[in-house]
């Protein structure tokens, strides 16, 4: 035999595509230079229309993509972006991981998604995320100050979604959850609430120390008795067994309850009318933080004070990409105000 | 000035470490070869504690990292994995991500997450897909048999979830969506129940049309009349609509309402307790599909069939990573049985 096969890999193959096809097979069976195809595949590059349709027949046959990660392995750049979150937060609002997901897709970026068992466990992921070329990091997740200085000494760009540093300048959104909850024990006050109760947001969660801080801090400023405070894990038993637990050590109900996030205040309000039947406003109010979409279903009608999760997102998705294009900017953090939702779930004074 | 910098970038770089440290670098630096250093970051390979010292001790300084990519090049394996997911199903049963990607992260897996604002927008997807070598793909979402064959062509491992196709076989774990539906019906028709109506899941979702075809099938069989159907979008608003839409329709309201998942259900007993004023199961039944969290919440304690998701997303993820350990093994489907939950939102007859 004589007749040379067009390409050596597509007869070994019988037809088959072989998953190591490179530019040159291309070129070689569109006999064409190895420049042409790469020109072809690149955005904006000159080709004639009958180069590149010879071009993309060839590779169409033999089933080559051009590699994107070979490519920023050239370029030094890549379009992923690791998104860390912790699986409560998907869980109990997962609002945040779809926009997030579809605020980067609408500006091309792919996700490398790290979730966490608990907030902390963010070491363990860090040593992942440095193996991966990366463009840039979003964490919904806590990060010391010696994690965020490790992302500079690599030079990865990193916006912290809804926390930020104390001492350190960071680049952040974040919704200003104090603000928020000296908001609510105002308005609450306002109504004549006298004894209150918090249902608190995991140890680890540094948006629930916030929400905390700020209606103990509150309560305080108004001369009114410190609140018993209760633990919780930001799930729907926490908010049960927390109404549980309050009225146990206070021998009855308090007048308001403040929860660390909505479904611990859905769990709160359940057990309040099905299980003590006190009736929630009249006997008890009861308030949550995030603005989740089931906290706004009828059977709650939630009293909450709602984070702009899509404006959040947008910002955050906005800030990372131009730390991307430009990762010598000065640190930027914008913050949001939580949006307050009367609801039905709480008797309110008027705002201040 | 004679004497010579330890290694020319780190000197450059004044401290800084560089994005571009190699292997070489370290290896410089450490005084050793390369492939000690490449041995010292590959597990399992024979080092001495000494030369581990020494090695991690300049990789630390230097800020070396080995770059998996770059390795996923050379060895054609890299241990990203994609799930393709519709956007809705992570806002109404975010379960499923949830699990999946602690399944993955348990078995040293990454994901990269495409979140689909329709289940059928795949193709714009696939594009992406192509481009990352990634080692192989769960599919929660809707694929034809052409973009299964692509799948093939490409060698790289593919396990849809709770989908599947017809005449194509296919890796797969799903649940019985049709056995699950037909059993309702069973149960309900059981305890007398004649006029249904069905709130349907999306025109484009498989996990929809088989649920509302078991229970029409099963309907049938029993000679009941043909339910009212309407349309829904799997969201909560879809079960408030969808229940105005059928007492439109009727003239009144059915005896049952089957729904294409809970949140709709949830929507369409909260709009009979709440806005109908119709005893809810008293005077109307209503159930829904998938078993998620809200659906267990007192205020509703939902009548449903609860897809066992983490023995499906267990199944999914020990599927792919064992067809990406032997990819020309012959396709498998899973399938489990949906748990019936008699809850408190329907009158059910005895089980056949």
């Amino acid at each position: 035999m004589t007749t040379r096969p067009k390409t050596p890999r597509a007869a070994d193959q019988a037809g088959k595509p072989h998953v190591n096809v490179t530019s040159y097979d291309v070129a070689l069976l569109a006999g064409v230079s190895q420049s042409a195809v790469s020109r072809c595949f690149k955005e904006g590059a000159a080709v004639s229309d009958k180069m590149r349709a010879r071009v993309m027949k060839a590779a169409d046959e033999l089933g080559y993509t051009p590699n994107l990660i070979a490519r920023s392995l050239i370029t030094r750049r890549s379009n992923l972006v690791a998104i860390l979150i912790s699986n409560l937060t998907n869980l109990y609002y997962p609002e945040v991981l779809s926009e997030l997901s579809q605020q980067f897709a609408a500006n091309g970026m792919r996700i490398l998604l790290f979730t966490l068992p608990h907030e902390g466990d963010i070491d363990r992921v860090l040593a992942q995320v440095w193996e991966y070329q990366v463009a840039g990091v979003i964490a919904a997740a806590r990060l010391t100050p010696k994690q965020v200085a490790e992302f500079e000494r690599r030079r990865i760009p990193l916006v912290m979604y809804n926390r930020t540093l104390r001492d350190k300048a960071v680049n952040a959104v974040v919704c200003d959850q104090i603000e928020g909850a000296r908001t609510l024990v105002s308005r609450l006050a306002a109504a004549g609430h006298k004894r209150f109760a918090i249902i608190d947001g995991p140890g680890d969660s540094v948006v629930g120390q916030e929400r905390t801080r700020g209606a103990v801090e509150r309560l305080a400023e108004l001369k009114l008795r410190a609140p018993v405070i209760v633990a919780g894990n930001y799930d729907y038993e926490s908010g049960v067994n927390g109404l549980r637990e309050i009225i146990a050590q206070m021998g009855r109900a308090p007048d308001a309850i403040i929860c660390g996030n909505d479904v611990m205040a859905i769990g709160c309000v359940d057990a309040a009318r099905h299980e003590f039947r006190i009736a929630v406003p009249a006997k008890l109010s009861v308030a949550g933080f995030d603005g989740v979409e089931p906290s706004t279903w009828m059977s709650y009608n939630l009293t909450t004070l709602r984070q702009p999760v899509q404006k959040m997102t947008q910002a955050a998705a906005g800030l990372l990409t131009s730390l991307i294009d430009n990762p010598d900017g000065a640190p930027e953090k914008r913050s949001f105000s939580a949006q307050f939702i009367e609801g039905g779930t709480a008797r309110l004074g008027p705002p201040a």
